[in-house]
C-alpha cells in the first residue's frame, strides 16, 4: 500500500500558499496573475513526479499518469475566493500530487494509474466550475461568451492576457477513469466538534434560490389606520417567521435554510412600506424535501395573495442545484481506509458547500473525503486546520485509491 | 354673527398656492425664496385687513388685530414638505385671515380680537415648529445652533441670507389670548368616508419611535446548522411579526403603528446575517398604550436575549412626542358650530399627524378643527380638498371664534 510523505505533502501545501499570500489567507481568483503563477508551478511539480503535465485552454492544469487505465483523476482547484483561506481547494490539489507520487514510489501500485488534477475557477470568478465543466464537454457557450470577472473583465480577454486563447481545452477521456476522488476541508465545524478526522460524502446538497415580492400600498404612517393599510413589509415579516416556523417540521439536522437580504421600501420610519423583497435559500441533500420547502413557501404566499391586500410573488433566485450523490462503491472504499487510518474517528456527512463534483458526477462517479476546518472557517483569511489531520487525510485518500484501482483492475 | 366671504378665501388661497407651485402640488420650504415672497404677500393682506401686520426674527407672520383682548390667535403654516399639497398649512392661514376679515366687517363682532398668523418651519426643514416654538419660549438653544435645512444649510446663514438675522423674535403676551385655532386638512379619508364634512380634534396623538437592534454571528449558509445558527434577521423577523400579533390586543381602531425600515448585515443571500436592526414607531391619543407597547416591545425583545443567541437591544429613535388634549371648551364652540353649518356631518376625532398646537397647547389652550382631504392623500402633489368643503369649515371656525370671545368677554 501507498506510504505518503508527510513533509513533502506539507511543503508543497505551503509552497503553494506562497502563490497570492496576504496576512494568513489566499487572494488567488482564477486566471489573476498568482492564480497562472501557481499553475506554472504546479505542473513542474506535476512533472517532477513523472506525470505528463499540461495547462489546457481554460488554465487546468493535468498531471496524467502513463499508465493505462483504469484510472482515477485526483484533485481539485486552486484558485482561491476574492480572500480566500489557504486549503480551501489547494488541499485536494496537493492530495493528488502525493497520491500520484506516493503510489509511483511503491513496488505494489506504481503500476496503476493516477491523474492528478487542478480545475480552474470553482469560486466563480468568471463562471464557477469553468475547469471541470470544460472538461466534461458541460460548459455552455452562451454563458461562456457573457462571462465576466469580478472586475468586470470579459473571459475571452482575460484568457487571451495570459495566451491561452489558442490552447487546446482538454475534455475527458471516454472509458479510462474509474471514478474522480476530491479531498477538502469541511468547511462547517462537525468533524472538530466530534473530536472526528474523516468524513466520507454522501451527497452535495441541493441549492434552491427564491426572490419573494410583496407589492403593497405606500401611505401616511400617522393618518392611514390600520385596517386600510396594505403594509408590503408586515406580509415580508410573517412570511418569514412563519418559514422559520414551518421548515423545521420537515427538516433534518443537516437541512439549512437562510434569509440573507430584505430590501424595504421607501424605508422611513414613519411611511408604511408599498414594497418589500426577501432572498431565501434553502439547502438539502434530499430533492424531495427541497420541493416541500417550495410548497410551504407557495402556500404562505398564496395565503398572503388571498387576503387581497399584498400582491405576494415569488420567483427563483438562481437556477436550482440538485443534490449530487457520491458513489456508493468509492465511498465504500474511503469509509474502510479512514476505519484504518482513524478508527472510530469518522462519518458519513453530506457536503453543505458546493464542489467540483457536482459537476462531474454527471459524466463519472465521484467521492469525496473531508478533514476537520478549526472552529469550522472557511471562505476567509482564518481558514485552517491542523497538520496531523492533513496528513491523515491523504494517508486515507491514498488508501482508498489504491484498493480503488486494484478493485477494478480484478487484482484483489 | 360674521359671515366669511367664500370668493376672497378661495382666491387667497389660490394666490398663496402660486408661491412655489410646482405642478399640482408646492415646493415651498422654509426660508426658500418661495416661502419668503409668500410671507411678503400674506403681510400685505394682513395690512389690508386691518391689522397690525410683521415679519419677525425666524419669519413668523403676525397680522394682530388693534383690538384689545382677550383675544383669539388663528393659523397655522405657510412652508410646505420639499414636495408638498398646495393645502397643508395654507388653509389655516386663510382661514385666520379670512376669519378677522369676516369680524371685522360685521358691527356684532368688529369689536373682538382676532389675531393672525403664519408659523415658521412647522415641515422641519430646519427644526420642526421652528415658529411656534419661539413664540412660545420653548425654542432649545442648543438645537438652534445645530439646526440645518435638508440642503445642508445651519439656520443661522438661512436667516442672514433673507435679512432676519437682526430682526426679533416675537413672543406670545401674557394675558391677551383665550386660545390658539388652527384648522387642518384631514390628511386622512375618515372624514370623507363617512360623508362628513368636519372633524373636531380632541386630541393630536403621542408619537413613539424605537430603534431595535439585533446581533447575532455572520457565517457561512451552507456549513453552519440551524442549530448553531447566531442569525440576527430571523430575530428580527419573530419580533416583527410578534409585535403585529400583539399589537392588536390593545390597539382602539386609532391606533397606528409602522416597522417602516429594516437594515440586515451583510445583506447577501448566502450568508447568515450577523446584525439586523428595523424601526418601529407608534401613535397614539392614549399615553398609558403608548406605554403598554413599548412594554409589549421589551418583553419580545427580553423573550430573544433570554435565549442566549441574539442580543437584542431597544432604544429610543426620537424623542417621544406626548399626546396633546385639545381644549374641551373650544371644542364644544367649534362642536356648537360645526352642528349649525353641518349637522350631524362632522365629528370629533384625534389628529394622527402633527401640528404647531403641539407645542402651543403648552402655553394656551388650544383647538383644531379638520376638513375632509380627497382621498386621504396629503405630503403629495395630489392633495386637495372640495371647495365646498373649504368653505364650511372657514364659516364653522369664523362662528366659533366669535361665540369664543364673546363668551370670553361675558356678552353671552
Amino acid at each position: 500500500m501507498p506510504q505518503i510523505n508527510a513533509e513533502r505533502l506539507l511543503n508543497d501545501l505551503r509552497k503553494l500558499r506562497t502563490f497570492g499570500a496576504v496576512d494568513t489567507g489566499v487572494v488567488r481568483p482564477a486566471l489573476s496573475e498568482a492564480d497562472i503563477e501557481s499553475r506554472r508551478w504546479l505542473k513542474t511539480r506535476y512533472e517532477e513526479a513523472g506525470l505528463d503535465a499540461s495547462i489546457d485552454g481554460v488554465a487546468n492544469v493535468f498531471g496524467r499518469s502513463r499508465n493505462d487505465g483504469p484510472a482515477l483523476i485526483i484533485g481539485s482547484h486552486s484558485d482561491t475566493q476574492p480572500r480566500g483561506g489557504w486549503l480551501d481547494g489547494a488541499l485536494g490539489v496537493i492530495y493528488g500530487l502525493e497520491i500520484a507520487r506516493a503510489c509511483a514510489e511503491d513496488s505494489g501500485t506504481a503500476h496503476l494509474a493516477v491523474d492528478a488534477v487542478s480545475w480552474q475557477d470553482e469560486e466563480s470568478n468568471f463562471i464557477g466550475c469553468l475547469g471541470s465543466r470544460s472538461w466534461c464537454g458541460t460548459l455552455d457557450p452562451v454563458d461562456e461568451a457573457a462571462a465576466k470577472g469580478r472586475d468586470g473583465t470579459p473571459l475571452a480577454d482575460a484568457l487571451r492576457a495570459v495566451g491561452l486563447d489558442n490552447v487546446p481545452r482538454q475534455q475527458f477521456e471516454d472509458g479510462r477513469y474509474v471514478g474522480y476522488l476530491e479531498a477538502h476541508i469541511e468547511q462547517g465545524a462537525y468533524l472538530e466538534d466530534a473530536d472526528e478526522q474523516i468524513g466520507v460524502v454522501t451527497a452535495i446538497v441541493g441549492i434552491r434560490g427564491m426572490n419573494i415580492t410583496f407589492e403593497g400600498e405606500q401611505n401616511h404612517a400617522g393618518t392611514t389606520t390600520m385596517s386600510r393599510r396594505r403594509d408590503a413589509a408586515s406580509a415580508l415579516f410573517e412570511v418569514a417567521h412563519r418559514i422559520n416556523l414551518e421548515f423545521p417540521k420537515i427538516a433534518d439536522e443537516r437541512t439549512v435554510w437562510t434569509i440573507g437580504s430584505t430590501n424595504i421600501e421607501p424605508g422611513a420610519s414613519s411611511i408604511i412600506p408599498g414594497f418589500a423583497e426577501m432572498a431565501l435559500q434553502f439547502r438539502d441533500q434530499d430533492e424531495g424535501r427541497l420541493d416541500a420547502f417550495e410548497k410551504i413557501v407557495g402556500e404562505l404566499v398564496g395565503e398572503i395573495n388571498a387576503r387581497g391586500k399584498i400582491k405576494a410573488e415569488v420567483a427563483s433566485a438562481r437556477t436550482p442545484i440538485r443534490p449530487s450523490n457520491m458513489a456508493d462503491k468509492l465511498q465504500d472504499h474511503i469509509a474502510k481506509a479512514a476505519e484504518q487510518t482513524a478508527p472510530g474517528r469518522w462519518r458519513h456527512m453530506p457536503s453543505a458547500a458546493g464542489h467540483d463534483p457536482m459537476v462531474i458526477h454527471e459524466k463519472l462517479p465521484c467521492a469525496m473525503l473531508f478533514i476537520p476546518s478549526i472552529k469550522g472557517i472557511s471562505h476567509a483569511f482564518g481558514e485552517d486546520s491542523h497538520d496531523k489531520d492533513i496528513v491523515a487525510g491523504c494517508q486515507v485518500l491514498a488508501d482508498a485509491s489504491a484498493t480503488i484501482l486494484k478493485d477494478a483492475r480484478g487484482e484483489t
